[in-house]
Order: structure tokens, then sequence, then C-alpha cells
């Protein structure tokens, strides 16, 4: 380990929060280099929805490579690419009846919100973005603008442009519907809110703390947008490629953005990202917006593959009843342990254990790892335990994983308890 | 073709340029779907400095995904990833005497800059980046700002923060030196400049035309640095990884950057990118700056096998041989053809044959593609046409591609001579 | 009236809707050039609390001009100046228990903006301001982005600077409290609203529509800036100076600002603006805010005149009570024509008739004006009919005007009824 | 003096290097309280162009007072407001030929910039504005984006907009044509410096150091501004108003800008601001750039009195030959004493001394007040004595001026030479 102490940035987080050496992965199964194996419950922040080294995937990659395909092709046609975008269409895109073009920005989920923003203010010739608290859309100085999370947000950076944060669904209580609060700066010409170019937004905050929106909040959303004659961008980064249940996540509530950002699992776990736009939408020049690996073939090899999984219902059907599988449970432990106060939330496969009281949820995470899981927190404080396995996981896995939470609290709630007690031995 | 005009956004570019579907590659040679043949003098804009589908780099690839090597580890540790630190310090810093703290950002050479530019604003407190004309740094909104092409920056992007453009190196003609300019300004407390966090720069300018800073120059920026207490940042994205001779492309200037952005053939064609910066500067929290691909473990085995190729001196004298001979050939061709006032400039094995009449280097692109061969243009203007091949290609390739350059001008001056003459047959 | 509309900008607004040559002035009423009398229930934009031409004022700079007593006096000090300074510092802020610190910005109200955001900014080192929906706080580049209304606001003038706009007390409706929604905000470091250098707001819009916050609202606002660290800027330009009953517009809520600023009616209707702030903010360097009218002696000597009207408690009395009779006059006319839905807000002598029905406000302006009354239109829809009389306007002229205002809705509802019946003669 | 170190707040500037609390003035001397008289070489730095307390102005005030004359009127129509513009126009732009509609902005010089840039932006759709070295354009944030000397901006004031500084005049050395250079700048598409909508400038820098633009420079900047279609600001606040021989200071080089900012001398040492613009440039919207103070009638008063002295050529002789006389006795006192090291740069009435030993023209001034001369410095490092006397200076006061400033400088030589050799008695 000492050579990533010695060479690599503080800037380095996860290799602190789960200190081992990983060697090979399948499935939901990581390995470090001792050969101690770790359930994994982050599938790499919802990049690997289709598990770690998926043999379908990988074994694409190996022919592709070893039959000479080429490997990186800037953005020039290539037959890997033509198989994606023709997957793309033909099993995703035209079943949903959804028209889209498809832009390959540079393969991070940030340069495609970047891009999305780029031109959404180029076609509305407005410079406003309306964002929402909590939201996670990217650090590159575009999308870290609409990004709520201060943590990221130095003064020093720089202009945050003009971006406006409006509360998401459920932040001023149950009670207040949030799309009125929004109606009202924007009708009023006094506001200080500018007319945005976009809103953009995700559907479930999966950084921001699994915050789900709910589809009559998200129907008015687009309705407003409509309205108000406002681009809807949904980034599906995180909670896209299947994680909520369905391919995109916006499924759901039955709207159609203009524009929608992938990254994430499209790619298989390699690096990929993906603008989707209306085509009315499509007004860039040639060459406007370019990046080096637009083309990374490999990724298109391993997408074409992955997108295979959405050729029939089966997938849907499992992240459903795995979901509710978790949901369940977890709702089963939240009760277990009634002085954490926990509570549930989430959709499909993307699940939060809340557990308000400061450091709880970081400890249990770090107690789980010593025991053999890999699982993140979230929110703003990192109050909340968050689920997001491979959609593939075996049940026995997710039993698995699940069980050494649940013992993790039971160790914690015990430790707690002693602290209070004296009872230290 | 009809899938790409159908689904892929009209931003699409080098498909316009070289329009063939590709399939496989190898070394120098690219082929299309019905087989024909291309030299590549494009080598991915300088990511394919060890060619296409390097065996050294695929196998070690092919091996690793057979053996269930981890592909996607965000930024946890990996042996892979060990592998390739150990080799960057090993193979690349200690014999160079750099101390250097490694930074995997998002894997594209923008997001290595927008880091860059957060880390130097951070440090310094300033808001002020001192860029330089014809510089290119990547699109995200961060980067955009210190990029001089105007094509790239519509107005309503929003913010250009707060960034100066200087005169590059012989930006004013031969006799004015442009570091005693900026000095002027630096000394001026009324110049209108804010004293900058950062300078960055290209030792030699790839998208700007091959624009090559003269060793002087670099010593005397990297001096005023110093005096003003300003962080050096050089952007070795296109010109590093050995392009010019040496593996970082500021060796020859015998200065020690404060920090230094690497990609596009850091990680040997698969998305990767680096951000370099001397111990001190690295005053990150942890997690303050992230990403999802950080931890592309494909690249990083690619990439240790890329670096191998620095075990020994060979590869710096094969550019060394190899581009003195492009340089050569390029200025028999310039005199050639003295009706085309053409001229050469460039380092290494990046050169640029300067064809200042409008249309030409586009027109000699698109006979040569014809001709099988991939050569793009550079400059404001699109008037270089821009020498980049792979730095391992054969000589016979090299002279096979040179050939087709040098048909192709002819038929060029032919044309145009008909048109002239009216003697269009 | 040639000469206007061939020499002046399209910009010119008040002439348009008060379309006389206007001539001479004293007190409450206005004679055009052919003698004809306005009474005045604008004066100036609350620039006139003292009258036109108030024969004090007058008298005083008379007498200093026949004296030589010099006019222009950049910021050196002058006899005129201590004079204002220690009759401030005596009348004002001494009996008041505040200790403030002035500094005279240049001689307008966004100038005193301008300094209030920029000191904030500095001493607190953070970029984002905090202003509320409505707040009108200037024109300048950087007052213009504390102001809430779009009109003012083209996307070309650049930067919006780091603002938030936050809902102003009663903006949610009458059971939501607001600063609970702020506090919600600040507390959560993921909202996406930076942690402000400072809070400006007025204690009643005038320009925003005749809106009062609260006492309560007011306290609130107060601790949340203490608990949070945020400077407390109250905007005093439009209501301070008496408007409300007291001197400062917050002294009914018994609160301390950090900073306040004054402008319109402290120079007795000569250009002036001063910024106070908290002795222990008085951080700025000599000279570092500067400007060519500072010392406009003319208007200390009005302003020092002025300032003896509070020697007393009579004038707090008379605004007093003229306050609570416009008020009762207008509940009155409101409910004297229940078809305009209309309502009363204010408080002391800036009162609103709000008249909801699109055009109202402004035709009655326009009808009362053919009848010798000024009275402008306030709010984002201009449905605001605005009260804003001389502090000092004699009981009968309050009566006169607004038996004016009763006749000119009398003829409006006439009208609207014959166009809705037909009835058109 | 202890009123103003307890209540005005540390910026203040002028009442530290002038240590007097004035009283009365006239023409071109001021006394203080106790009846010291000062000679004026600063005059409200330009303000007072034509001397304190001009009677013809005065008496003209003090009349309009008397009889009650509207002091206040917002930007409606008055009779005093009439007068001036139709004196505007007759004396002064139709005898030249300049079309130009009349803003009357917020009475300051920063509002005014202010005001153009934004008109500018708005009408070019163009966010960058060219702004040059040392230029002083005001401190409001939109202005200070255009303004050169740092101690005026702090980091935390904000975003500097979209400006790029280019070298005035002379920067870059005799020989160096900055025109041409920043035409370079303009006709690259990858310079990084975006096409401005505007380029301001003065003709003369006088808080930059009294540099003066050559005829043939400001007719290469107009015609540059034309082949670019970029808007020309020329920035007249403090060398208008007949400051260099002709009412506004950029009739010697023939050209025509499409804006021209006034202020200072305009109103005759009363708050006022213009805004000349071509008639094709109006293209506000009525009310869209407002502010409390535009209708300053005293002002306008003075202003119509002031504009009288260009009713024939007298004026502009008399600059001329005052000008050529402090010229000449200025560069008489440079040879006078050569350790100095000083020169002498100006143009009409504003004439500099540059004393390029640190300190010196500060001491000076400082030495030159106790002797009863009030002279500012000028330039980025204070290192210029400036000379800017009102225009109708008599001759012998002048002389007796500059007698001082040579004493000043004679007891300053001495000083030094005694600290040099020890001879310190």
């Amino acid at each position: 380990m000492r050579i990533f102490e010695e060479m690599e940035s503080e800037v380095r987080g996860y290799v602190r929060s789960f200190p081992a050496i990983f060697h090979v992965a399948r499935g939901s199964e990581m390995f470090d280099e001792h050969g101690k194996r770790y359930i994994d419950f982050f599938a790499g922040a919802g990049t690997l929805n289709y598990g770690h080294n998926n043999p379908l995937l990988t074994d694409a990659m190996i022919q592709y490579l070893q039959e000479g395909g080429i490997v990186h092709g800037l953005d020039k046609a290539t037959v890997a690419k033509r198989a994606f975008l023709t997957k793309l269409r033909d099993t995703i895109l035209a079943p949903r009846n959804l028209q889209y073009k498809v832009q390959f920005t540079g393969p991070t989920g940030t340069n495609a919100v970047e891009t999305a923003l780029k031109l959404a203010r180029m076609i509305k010739r407005r410079s406003n973005i309306i964002s929402f608290t909590n939201g996670y859309h990217g650090l590159t100085l575009g999308a870290l603008a609409v990004t709520g999370n201060y943590d990221y947000k130095d003064e020093s950076y720089g202009s945050r442009s003009n971006v406006a944060f409006m509360p998401y669904d459920g932040y001023l209580g149950e009670d207040v519907n949030t799309i009125d609060y929004l109606r009202l700066f924007l009708e009023d010409g006094s506001s200080g809110i500018d007319l945005p170019a976009a809103i953009i937004v995700e559907t479930v905050q999966g950084e921001g703390g699994i915050n789900v929106a709910s589809i009559e909040w998200l129907k008015a959303l687009e309705t407003l947008c409509r309205e108000f004659d406002i681009l809807l961008i949904i980034d599906d980064i995180q909670v896209g490629n299947g994680r909520t249940g369905t391919f995109f996540s916006f499924e759901r509530a039955g709207i159609y953005p203009d524009m929608v950002t992938l990254s994430k699992s499209i790619g298989g776990g390699l690096p990929m990202a993906l603008l989707l736009m209306r085509p009315e939408l499509d007004q860039w020049q040639p060459g406007e917006h370019t990046g080096t690996f637009r083309g990374n073939n490999l990724a298109f090899i391993a997408a074409t593959q992955a997108l295979s999984y959405w050729d029939n219902d089966d997938l849907a059907q499992a992240v459903k009843y795995k979901g509710d599988l978790l949901r369940k449970e977890l709702e089963r432990i939240a009760a277990k342990f009634p002085e954490l106060g926990a509570s549930v939330r989430g959709l499909g496969m993307v699940q939060g254990l809340v557990l308000p009281q400061t450091g709880v949820a970081g400890e249990t995470s770090a107690e789980a790892f010593t025991r053999g899981l890999v699982i993140e927190t979230a929110g703003a404080n990192d109050h909340v335990l968050k689920f997001l396995p491979s959609l593939l996981i075996e049940e026995d896995l997710l039993h698995e994983g699940l069980e050494i939470v649940e013992q993790s609290l039971a160790v914690l709630v015990e430790k707690r308890h002693k602290l209070l007690t004296g009872d230290s031995e």
C-alpha cells in the first residue's frame, strides 16, 4: 500500500474507505491480492450494473482484441460503433418510441453534462440553468456549477455560472409541492431567477442521499418546462441503465425529456458517455464539441453486449424482484434497531438506509468492509448507507451482504451501548 | 454509413473528413470494413504513439481480462494500479529526478486540465490564469476558458472565467521576445492583468498549428513564474509521451514545471489522464475532486506495458531518427512545389507542413485519404498539414505515406494550374 | 417637448408617464411651464421626503453659495462635511445607540450598494450574496446582480455574479415562514447555495410592490445572520430617512444591521449616498473605493438641515399620523370599488393600492396625471399604485391628491363598465 | 479633524494627502477654515475645469433656487433640462457635426461607463470588451472590470466579466505599433481574445499617468473598430470638457466615436454624467436603465452656463496658450534638477511631470501642500506629478503654483543630498 501513499495524491478517496489492494473480480465479488473475498454492494458507483467482468462482455472484448479490432477511433465511423448505434436504436430507443440523436462525448459523465449545458444555452440563448438541492452532476467547471454539494466547490474555483438551485421533491417537507414553488419564481418577472435555458435533474438523487422524485413531481416538472419553453435534461448517469427497473429512470413517469445524459454502466464498466437529444436540438456545428476518447471502441463492444440484456423483459423483472427483496430486508433491519431511528428510501435497486445519527452510516460501512462487504454512504452528511449492487447479483450474495450489514449494525449498537453504560470491560 | 447520419449528432467530425467504416488496425495501418488499407499519420490525435493495437499492450490486456483482473476500480487500490504507479516512478520520474505526486483524474485530457486549474486557483487564491494564443486545452467549461480557438467558444456557453491570453513564442514575429512582453504586464500593477495563479502552456502547440516554443522561451517562462510566484502548468497531453523525442516534451528545456497534465498516449490508446504535481502542491482534501473512471484498470495494464518502451533509450533515438527523416522529406516536398509557398515546422515526430493558401491543406488531406492516408490539418485556419504518426511507425510506411502526400500535392497543383489556365479539358 | 424626442435617448421613462415640462416646485406641488399645478405623490421616488425646494434647505444652500462655500471637494475635509458628520452622529446615530462608521460613496444608491457588496465579499472571502425576490438595489453591474426585476437584466450584460434569490417575507403565502426555508438551504451543505458573505434586504420593498417585512421576520433574519456568520445589509435607500415612521426603517424591529445603505432623501434632494458600517468592518485601504462626487458639499449643507427635522419627535409623529390617515383613506377607496379587487399594503408613508387587474394601476396613474397628480406604479407587473408623498405634505394636499385618485378610479370603472355593457354611447 | 477620524471610513483618501479643513473657494484658490490659502492644481480631479464657484454658474444656481426652480426631477422633462439639451446641441454637437443622442445616467462617471458597456454588449450580443493598460473607468463592478489598476480590484469582488486588456499607445516602447498588435489578436480566430462588443479608451490616460495617445494611433483604432464591427467608446470623463484644448478630447484625431462618456466638469462641479451615443445605437427600452439622480436640475443650470464658454474660440485659445506655458515651465523645471531624471508629458492643460524615483512625486506633493499648493500624483506607482489646473486659472496663479513646485523639488533634492552626504547638521 506504500506506493499509493508515496505517489498518489491526497485526493484519493475510496482507497481510504476500502483499504485493500484488489486484484480480480467477477460478478458481485471482488478479491484482494491475498485472495480475501468481498461482496460488492457499490458496483463502481453504478458503473457495474452488469457486474464485474461479465463474461458476456469480457469474451466479446477479448475476441475483438484478438481479431485486431480498432480500439481507439476518435469519432471516426467503425464497425463496432455502428453495431452499438444500431443496437441502441433497435433495443432501447425504438421500442420506447424515443426519438433521440446520439452524441458521444468525452467518456465521463461530467463531460456529457457539460455538453448538455452548452447545447441548452446555445439553443435557448439564455444563461441560467436550474438545478436542484442535493443534485450531483460532476466536477468540471460547467458541471460543478449545477452540483449542490459544497464540499466540491471551493470559492477559488471560480464562476458558478448562472445557476439557480431549487428545492427537490420533498425538500420542503411532504406537504409542499416544490414545483408550485418553482412556478412562482418563474412566473414572477421580479423573482430574481432568470428564465432558464434548461432544468437539469436526476429522477433519483444517488450521491445526494437516495432521494426519489415522485411520478407526479416529474410529470409536473415536464409540464412546467413545456409551459415556459425550458429544456428538460435528465441526468441518468447513475440511475439510468436499468437501475430503477426500467432502462431509463424516467420511464415510470411517462415523460419525454429533451436531453438525457448517460454514462457509468452504458459502457459495461469501460469509460463511455452519451448525450441523447431530441433531433430538433441537434444544432451543433461539426466538431464544435470534441474530445479524444469519444471513440472508445472497446467500450462500444462491451456496451453492445450489455444492451442485449434489454432484448427482453427479464432484467426489468429481476430488478423489480430483487429491489423489492432488498427493500423489505432493509425495512426489517431498520425495524430491528429502533435506537438508530433508521428509515429506508429508494427505487428498484438503488436503496438507502437512512441512519440519521452522525457517523453511524460511515462506521457501518467500515465495519462491513472488515467483514467482506463493500458498501458506500451518500447524502450531504454521509448519513445514508447506499445499496447499489449489480443488477445481476445472485440472490444468495444479496442475502449474504445484507447479513453483513445487519451484523455490522449490531456490533455498532452494542459498542454504543457499552459506551453509554460505561461497560467497556 | 446511414446509421451514423440517422443516429449520430451533427457534431460528428472526423467521420466527415475520413468517410470510411474502419474495422481492424495494427501499428500504423487501419483497414475499413471492405479491407481497404490506410496508413495512419494522425495516430488518434496523438493517442496512438505506440501504434494501433500494439501486441505488447493488447496481449497484456487480453491476459488480464482472461484472468479476471478487475477492470473498473473507481479510485480503489488495485494490483494493476500499483504496477503502473511503480513503473511510472521507476522508469519515468526517478531517472529524470522529477518529484511528482500523481492524481488520476477523469480519463480525458480536459478533466486533467480542469483539475490543474482548480488546484492552482485553490492554492494561490487568485482567479486569473494566463494562457497563450492558439493554445488548446479542452472543451469543458473550465478548460475551454484557457483554449484559444473561437470556433469552440460560443458566447452562450457562459463565463470565460478570469483568463488572460498572451502571445506565444513567435506570435509577434521572430524579433519580439514575448516573455518580455508578458513581464511588462505582470510588473505593471495597472496593466489590467491580475497576477495569475498559474500559466498553462503547451511546449509545442499541436491543435494550434504545430508551433514550437524555443528552449530559451521555456526557460524564461519558468524564471518568470518563479519570480512572480506563479505556478507553471505544462499541458503535455498531445506532445508528451515521447512525441518530441523525450518522454516529457519539456525535458529539452531543462525546466521543472509545477504541474504536468498527461493523457492521450499515456493509456496506450485507452482513456486515461493524469495530473502530476509537485508534492507541496498536493493540498487536496480526500475526495475533493473525483470521477467515476479514474480507475480504468485496463488502461493501467496497457499503460504499464507502454512505459516499458522507456526502459532504455531506443525509442528516443528512433523518434529522433524518424523525426529528422520526416523533417527532411517535408522540406524536400515543400521545395518541390514553390507555388504553394509551403514551409515546415515542428519537433521530433510532430511536424507541420504549412500551406498558407486557403483550403490547400484541407484538400490535400482529402486527396490523401482517397489514396489511403489518414492525415489531419491544424491551426486556426486549418492551413497546416499535421504529421503525427505513431512513434513506432515503420520507415517504409513513413515513406509510403509521404509519397501519398507528395502525389496529393501534385494533383492539387495540377488542378489549380488547369483552373488558372482554363485548361479543364 | 420636441428637443427631448430629438436629443434624449429612448431610455427616458418618467417623461413618458408624466408628459409635462416642469418648471418650479415647492413642498408637494410642482408647476409646469404653463403654470399648471400638480400634487406630487411620488416625491422623486423617495428623494423628496422633505419636499421640493424646502426653504430650510434651500436658504442654507443659497447662503452657502453666496458665501463662496466650497462646492466640490472630492473626499477632502470641509467645514460642511464636518457639520454633516457631527449632525449625523449627534442627531441620528448616538440617540439610537448605533455605532457606525460612514463612507461617502459616489452619490447614487447603486454606488452605495456596490460598495457594501464589495466590502462584504472582501471581509468574508465568500462570493455569494443572498438577495430576495422583488428586491431592487440598483443597475450598475454589481448591484444589478442582486436586483430581481428581469426587465433590467438583459442576458448580454454579463455575469450575474454569485447571487442566490430567496423568497421574501410572504412570498410563499401567509403561512410559510421563508426564514425557515432559507435556513434549510444554509444548513444543508448540499443545497447548492454557498454560504453567503452577506444578505441584502429592504425592510419594505418599494419598487418591488410595497411589500412589508414583518418585525418577526426581520428579527429572525438577523438571528440567522448571526448564527451563520453572515453580514446583514439593510438597503434603506428608498424607505430610510423617516419614510416608515422612524429614521431608519429597521428601527421598528430592534435589529442592528452590519451595514446600511442610504441615499435618495439623505441629501435633501441633491445627489448623495452613504454606506454605514459597523466599525470592525471598516477594513478598507485608503482610496480602495473612490469616486469623483463623494464630496458634494452642497448636498452636505442640505443634508445637515434636513437632519434637523430629527432633533425632536415631531416628524415621526407626523408620519405616523399621516400614514394612518393615508392608509384609512386607501382602504375606504379600495372598498368603494369592489369590482377592482383592490387591497392596501404598506407602512408609514409608503403605501400601495394593489390593483390586481392588468393595466388598472397604470391607467389610474395616467388619468390622475391629467387631473394634476403625479403618482407612480410599482411591482413586477406594475399593478400597485404607489403612494410616496413628501413626509411634510400638508393634510389638505394629501386629501386633494387622494380625491384625484378616487375620481380617476371612478372614471376607469365607468369606462370598463361601458366597454363591457357595450354602452359606448 | 477628529470627527473625520472618528466617523469617516478608513477608505478616505485625499483628506490624508491634503490635511486641511477647507471652507471657501473661488476660481483656482481654496481657503481652509483658518483662512489659509491654497492654489488648486488638482481641480477636483478634472471636475472644476471652470474653477471653483465660478460666479457665472453660481449666480445662475442661486437665481434658480430663489425662483423655486425644480431641483430634483428624476428623468422628467424640465425647463432647465431643455435648456441644457438645446445648449449642448447648438453649442457643442452641431458645430462639430456630431450626431449623438444623449442619455442622462446616474450622475457619476462610473455610471456612464456601466451604461455604455451594457448598451454595447446588448447591441452586439458579444460579451468581450477590450480595454487598455493603465485605463481607469470607475469602480462599480462593471466599470471596474475595464479598469486596469490592481489596487482597486480585490479578488473577492467577483467576476472581471469578459474583458481583455491590450497595450495602450507606447506601452511596448516607441517603436511598437500596438494597434498592429491588437489587430493580430483580432484577426486570429485562435488568439483567445473574443471579438469584442466594444473597445473603451481614454485619449489621454489621466489616472494612468498622463499617457497621451497619438493622433495616428486613435485614427488607426477607429479604423480597426470599423473593420471588425466593434463599437468605439471614448471615455472622456477626465479629459473631455476642454481639458486638452478642444471640447472633446478626440477632436484632434478627427474621429467619430460610437459612444462618448462625459462627467466631471460637464456639470460645472455638480454631480452629472452623460452618455452620448450614435442615434442608431439608441436601442434602449424605456426605463431599461434608470437611476434616481438623472435629473439633477441644479447641475443642468450650471452645465448650461458652463457650455457658454464654448460659444466662441476663446477658451480653446486660452487652453492652448496656458498649456504651452505649463509645458515649457515644466520642461524648464525638469531640466533644472537633472538628478531626478524627470520628464514631461501631456496635452493641453493635463500635464505630467514624470519623477521616476520612488516616492519623489508623492513627497513633492506633500511639500507643495505645506506651501499652499494642492497637486496630486498619478500612474500605477504614483510617480507622476499631475498638473490639472482649472482651464480658467489666472496666469499669475499658474506661475505661483509652478514656483511652489520648483521650491518643493529644490527642498527635496537638498534633503536627499544631505542624506547621501551625511550632512544632516
